[in-house]
Order: structure tokens, then sequence, then C-alpha cells
């Protein structure tokens, strides 16, 4: 092992200790201590906004109004996840009284708690510099649950993360809380990641990234002695369906509507969306061309790292060697951001040739010419899962829409019959996940409120004395 | 691959082919339709409960007695789970209307709803030749769900397995069904289970057995293109606590009582007590006497398979083998049951010592010896996940206690405050499920109501029209 790396395992060492440490005072605390922590931490984000968004504007280019847009929503959530510890969600039980008699009627006094899964290691992701990073959706949903996270920094915003993390801690400290419920490591090495999720003392893993690096990963924490529970966001294809009818009042104003959404951000959004089914028709061929139109017009800033464009340049170029599409939007970059791309192939090439249905990171997208709702069904179960699927047009009670709705169904864990995907709301009934890879864990969410089960654990006490349950929402003196 | 390797993998295609066939029809069943068919299970077990039972008996030597409960407990839980149907479970939504307005307050219209996750490849256990086998809680609460079933049967009751079958089959025929609602294999390789849990028709697998075996299809479904939800439930050791308050009343009846939960059915339970903390003081070896009489007085019947047999002889000679144990219960075998053993360490020994931490799967158990609460912690934390953690004498709410409570709640799915594991519940509250390797999939049960969830993957429809919302429940023709 080098020097560094025994410097990186021991800073891992030193704050899974902390976390450990800090485990039972945090599962055990009250609903009022917890939704505290939360919403200090949403006032303490809106109270440095503009230094902050400042800052993560320098490392990332995202701009100031995405990102202010996105510190609202960090602490929206925050302020959400402290809700549902007011309203009880993790002190929830379900209670069985005993039955007398013989099985199987009769039975014990059960009550099922939920129990916190201890600390999360937490990856944070490059493409959101505060709602996939120090206090982002993850973060929120696990403190909320009563486990500690170490939160391992994303190194394309690695001064702001550092910063939201000063900030976080002083809140912790100031509401008197143990330091080990929060902590940071930067700048590691793979090994050292995998060191961290292969650590004794962390209990769950939240993971938004790459597929290569979310399965690296995935694969350590089940290589360890005792796997614990992984939850990783690897990738997303995203298909949107055009539908005839979709384009019945005109082309241009749908195709302008899609063509910023596969610029937004760079197209680094991982619901972006990537695979465009139209109809081989005349109105499917204006839709291309004024999609093509708008996009070519699109001047996306420039990528969140050096390492990100790389990965799109190359993605893109064997879009474009490939012999069975055709390159629609290719035209030299204007300044600090990439070309956005466009590329066109038919159905029956694009079903049967996996190497197009990968995941391209930025503002590209493949558009499939179909003849009929069966191809399209047909491209929906070739592509891996994916977080959404988008059918636009499909508002009629028609066979042919219900097989599509039902094929969305099984691609994607949100199905959109209008709008486009990038953009996700934080509500009760969100789901963002979906088949592998969308999700290593499809049936959990990472985003809205339902996020906060992934960090429990189900456990029966059977003929418990009440203290038993009464000392588990922190109201009892423990 | 073999001839026989070829036929074996014709087969799994065949049931996979009729299973994925028959998905979409299932899932889109109505809670009548569905209800009506685990009612129909129910009644026809116990109308051939009689030869069923003798078919049993002749194959698994469990006793008439053990078999009838068994059973009566299969139907009893296929009814629960109708219920479950009836009352709207895997239909339920989460609905959020639109909010006007611009993110994050803004919001579209999101409905959650939950999508049956396709076939389930469900493997039989060897030791519950009803409850975890053909129609058992995995077939149960994957039909419950809007799955299809793929039984894997278990050779140690081969013909029992294939006799319920075809009764269960006679059921879905009758009911106007597709036959591929339930489908069966059996005598298949270990290359034969691993191509079914790797086969594309599979949504997700089912597994109650051995660690080793379990671990290798784990893997399997891990290793496929794209993962599928793996629920296996591979081995428990199952510490119970006798606290000195336990002992107040005397030895020889608690003893007898636990006496008899290690050799129940020939200790063949994955919640056989397989660790027995007691104190090192007078009545803790009063206790430990007494318990050593009544072990040696049980005479458990044949083991269920000659492979099991073996696997148990060779566990307990590792345990008498170690330096550390000593042996308090060793007669010889009368008859064709295995002789019941019970063995002792101290904890300074036991803990540091992994190998006398394996479940050794049959009529054994080994005491530990401790000085104080903190030596039993040091036991729980140091042995692996279990399904259940007893504490006999807990019952005061005192800081020792709480403790003890709390560790328990961290090494175990189930906490037992009085009586023995062996014997769980089908209820609401019930747990039976735990960290690693209790459960790969520690937040799930595989018995109880909860259980239905496994199978349901959530999928958040956005903006969606009413119809794509009235078709789940099959109550609208589709």
């Amino acid at each position: 092992m080098s020097a560094d790396q025994a410097t990186m395992f021991a800073a891992i060492d030193r704050v899974a200790e902390l976390a450990h440490a800090a485990a039972p005072m945090w599962r055990r605390s009250s609903s009022d201590v917890r939704a505290a922590l939360l919403n200090g931490l949403a006032a303490a984000l809106e109270a440095n906004a503009a230094a902050l968004v400042d800052l993560g504007d320098s490392e990332t280019g995202l701009g100031a109004a995405r990102l202010n847009g996105e510190l609202a929503r960090t602490a929206f959530q925050l302020r959400g996840f402290a809700s549902e510890v007011k309203a009880g969600v993790p002190y929830r039980t379900v209670d069985d009284p005993a039955v007398a008699g013989a099985p199987p009627a009769g039975r014990p006094h059960l009550t099922r708690v939920l129990v916190p899964l201890g600390p999360v290691a937490m990856f944070s992701a490059s493409n959101f510099p505060f709602a996939f990073s120090v206090l982002g959706g993850d973060t929120a949903s696990a403190l909320a649950a009563g486990c500690p996270v170490i939160v391992k920094a994303h190194s394309g915003h690695g001064a702001l993360s550092r910063k939201v993390f000063e900030i976080a801690a002083k809140v912790v400290e100031q509401q008197n809380l143990p330091a080990g419920i929060l902590t940071f490591v930067e700048n590691t090495s793979r090994e050292a990641n995998a060191y961290l999720v292969q650590h004794r003392s962390v209990g769950a893993v939240a993971f938004t990234g790459s597929y290569q690096g979310g399965v690296a990963l995935w694969r350590a924490a089940n290589n360890r002695p005792r796997p614990v529970p992984f939850y990783g966001e690897l990738g997303s294809i995203n298909p949107l369906v055009v539908l005839p009818e979709a384009l019945s009042n005109g082309e241009i104003e749908p195709a302008q509507t899609l063509a910023a959404s596969i610029a937004l951000g760079c197209g680094q959004f991982c619901t972006s969306p990537g695979i465009i089914c139209v109809f081989d028709d005349d109105a499917g061929d204006r839709f291309v061309a004024e999609l093509a139109k708008a996009l070519g017009k699109q001047t996306p800033h420039r990528m969140l790292t050096e390492g990100i464009r790389r990965a799109y340049e190359d993605g893109v170029e064997r879009l474009a060697d490939h012999a069975s599409t055709k390159s629609l939007v290719a035209q030299p970059s204007n300044g600090s951001g990439p070309s956005p791309r466009l590329f066109e192939a038919h159905a029956d090439a694009f079903t049967g040739n996996t190497s197009l249905h990968e995941e391209v990171f930025g503002p590209a997208a493949v558009v499939v010419r179909v003849r009929s709702i069966e191809q399209v069904i047909d491209v929906l179960e070739a592509v891996e899962g994916s977080l959404t699927v988008t059918l636009w047009g499909a508002g009629a009670d028609t066979p042919g829409n219900r097989a599509l709705a039902y094929a969305a169904e099984q691609a994607g864990g949100r199905v959109l019959f209008g709008g486009v995907p990038t953009g996700v709301a934080v509500t009760h009934a969100q789901h963002h996940g979906g088949p592998w890879p969308a999700s290593t864990s499809p049936q959990t969410t990472s985003v809205g409120y339902a996020a906060i089960e992934r960090f429990l654990r189900p456990v029966a006490m059977q003929d418990a004395p009440a203290w038993v349950i009464a000392v588990r929402d922190g109201s009892v003196q423990s």
C-alpha cells in the first residue's frame, strides 16, 4: 500500500469510527431532535446561498439560475424529511395482539418496528452539486431514518462540497450533537472507496454516478464477509416516444421543448432523454427536422469535468461511426461547451445493436424511426432499465396505448404521459429508480419521501415488555 | 453440455416461456380472480390432506402431527394472502395531485402504483415440505403480488412436491387460468438451477436453503446482464440468552422447554436455537445440567436426507474436536435419528473463534458461559445475522436490558422476550429475515403478509390519463 493509500484508509477509519460511535445516540433520537437538525441544515444552506452558488458555479459552470434552484430544492427536501420525521414515519410500528389457541390462528403478541441500518456511506454525484451531494436526498433521508452519514465528496465540486460540509458541521455542533452524525472524506482513490464500502462500521451504501464506478462499489459491498444493502443509481437512457397524435397540432413546439430538455444542463441529467422514438411518416420527418434544427441552436455550457467531456466525445464518436446511424446534428463546438449531437437509426437496426443502447452522458440523443406501436415496444424491451419512459400522445384509451403503457412500466421507474423527464419532483408518490441499471435496487427510490425506507429494516418484537417499544421513538429518556 | 443438462435446460426454457406468456394476464388480474385462485389452492390442499401427509411422512419422516399442522398453516397463509389481495394491497396507489408554480413546491400530478416483477423462480426448502415448498409462503405471496411462479422442487420430498403441484395445476385449469401461472421443475443440477436464476424471463428469485447453495444462486442472479432481486434465507444461528432473572423460579422447566425446541423436528428449523448464553454462576450451572439431561432424553426422528445427516455429523465433529469446547451431551444414536448434542464454551474463547459460530443444522447447540451482560453483547456482535434472538428474563426496564435489547435488534430480524424461536406466526407484524446471512435482503420478510412487497416494484405515473390507473386493478376489462 502506498503512503497516500494508507493516509486515505486512516482517514476513512477515523470517520467510520466517529459515525459508529454516534450511531446509538442518533438511532434513539427523538423526532424533535432529528427534525431540528434537518431544518437547521436547510436554514444554513439558505443563509449561505449566495456564496455557495458562486463557489459552485466557478467549479461546475452550471450557472447561478440552475444552482439557486437546486439549492432551494435541497433545502426544500431537508425540510420535507423533517416533516416526515415529525409525522413519525421512521418510528412507525405494526402491532398484532396475541391470539389465544393453537397455530396457525393462535399467535404471540408481535410488534414490528423499524431499525436504522447504521452509518451510511454516501457517494456524491457529479451532476447535482447540492441535491445529490453533501446535504442531498440520500443524506437527508438517511439522517431522517436515524443513520449517521459518511459523505464521500465528488471531486467535480470539491471546494463547494467542503464548504457545505463545514457549514453543516457547525449546525451539528450548535445543536450539541456528536460530530459523527455527519462526516466527510474527499480525494479518495478507487481502492479507498471500496475500503469505505467494505468498512465494518458501514451499514448501507448510497451511490449516484457512473455505471462502471457504481458496479465496482456494488460488487465491493456484495463481497463483504457480511454484505450490506447497496442503493446505486447507475445510468439511464430515458426513452421518449412521440406518437403521431402528439404532432397533430404541429411539430415545432414539441421539437423545441425536447431539444431544450436534451441540452438542459449540458445533458448532464440522469433523466436526460437519450432515445426518441418517432414514427416513419411525413409528420415524423418534419418533427425530426425541427428537432435537429432546434438542437443545433442550443449552446450548452461547459461540462462538469474533463473526464465527463472526454467520455461524451467518445460516446458520440461511437454513435457516429456506427454503420446503422445517420448523423443529423454535428456542428463544431462554439466555445466552452460540447456540441449537441443527434443521430438517427431505424428500429430494425437499433433493436439488435446493443452498442447503440448505451447512455451517452451529455447533450446527445438517438432518434429511432418506427413503423408501429409494436416496434416501439420492441425498442422498450431491447434497451436496459431506465429511470423514466415518456409517452407523448398516448392519452386515448386504445389497445395500442394500453400495450405501450404496459411496456413502459416494465422498462422504467417513472412513466410520463406528457412533458419532459428532466426535473424530478420531491413528493410522496415520486419514484426515482427502475430496473437495472437505473437502480441496483429497483424497489427503492432515491428521490421523494419513500427514500427514507432504504435505511430502515423491520424487526418483529415478540411478547416485548412495553418499555421496549416506548424507548424507541426517543420520547422516553434512554 | 451433457444430454441430461440439455434436457434440463430445455425443461426450464419450457416453463419459463409458459410463465412469461402468462405474466401479462396475471399482473392485470382482478382481486376476485387472484383471491379465488389462492382460496382454491388452500381448499385443494385440505381436501387432499390425508394422502399428502402420508406421502410427505414417508419421504421426510417428519411425522403426521407435524405435517398436518404444517399443511393447515400453508392453507391458512394462502387464505391470508387472498384476504390481502381482496383488501387491495397489491393494487395500492399513492396519489399526489399537481401543484401549480415553479419547483420545488410546484409539481406535476404523480400516482405511484405497484408493478409485479414478473415470473418468480421459487426454490423450495428441504425442511418445510408444505410451508416453504410448492404452495408455501413464497408462492402464495408471489401469486398474490401478480407474479407467475416457477417452482423448483426439493429432492428431499420430490414425490410430495409433484403431487401437490398436480393438485394445484388442476385448480389453475378448473379456474380457466393459463398453466404458466404455476409451473414446476424437478431433479435439476446446480448448473440448471443457475440457468433458471439467469433466465431472461425470470424477474425475481426466492430461495430458502443452505448458505452454500444460496450464495451460489445469489451470485448467479447478480451476474446476469441485468440482475434481478434475489430473496434468500441462507442460515441462522438464533442466539438465546438466559439471564439470571429467568431462573428465579428454578431451572428445570426452562431447561426442558429449551431442550424440546433444540430437538424439535430433529433441529431442522431455520429458527432452531444454536447458541445458548448462560451466566457463569450456580443457577447457570444447574440450568446447564438440566438442559443436558433434558436434551439427552430427546429422541429425534430421522433427518430429512442423507446429505443433511452427513452435514450434521460433520458439524458436531467439528465442534467436538475444537480445543475450546466441552461436550455435554453425546450419547450413541438410538435408532433412525441422530444423537442430540450439546457443547459448552466460555465467552472469551467463543467470541474470537468464528468456526464455533457456524450453524449446525440439526439437534445441536453450544452453551456459551458469560460473566456479564457486556459479554452477552460481545457474543451477539461476534456472530453473523440471525433470524431470531431470544432474551429470557429481560422484562425489567434496566440499563443492562436496554443495552441487550439494542444489541439483539442489531443482530436479528425477530427479538423474543420469552418462549422459543421455533414456530413463526403468519401475521402482518411478522418479520422473518435479518442481517446477512439470515437474509440476502434484510429489509424483507419471507413469512407474514409483508412478504408480498418483495414481488412488487413502485412506478410513478406522471400526468397519467385516468384509464392508466383504472385498468391496473383488473376491475376494468383489459
